[in-house]
């Protein structure tokens, strides 16, 4: 099914506890290569025939408004995937 | 930063009810050509210098193992982001 993939992820300057949580987890079991964890968002949109131009201009705003809070979150990449 | 992004989605066969009531918001605002949502996660891990391919198979094992749950949801993407 084409699809629309929109990609949040909390700002860069703000905490994130959950992957905080993850990144300690990691160094625990000895995974000393990772130096940081961040836990985003990955929302699908999923259409019936293959999104068009305006489709993904229509996903943009659908993105910046509605699924996500701009105040703490980004949204880093939109793309179509057939 | 370089990055390893792994991406996790809910299994296709799985019902997602935050999916589904984004779904339902967005038909109400009249975007009928978006047919389904679904809502994922996105976890970056971060490495100080470029990720090698050792560290990229150790990503796939952490991701199978400890960023997904193996019941409910599928690893469907990693990659190096330089």
């Amino acid at each position: 099914m084409p699809k629309i993939i929109v990609e949040v992820m909390p700002k860069a300057d703000l905490l994130d506890p959950p992957g905080k949580a993850v990144a300690n987890a990691l160094h625990r079991q000895g995974h000393s290569r990772i130096e940081n964890v961040r836990i985003g968002k990955r929302i699908e949109l999923h259409y019936k025939d293959t999104p068009t131009q305006s489709d993904l201009d229509a996903a943009a705003k659908i993105a910046e408004d509605f699924l996500s809070n701009g105040v703490i979150e980004d949204v880093v990449k939109i793309w179509v995937e057939a």
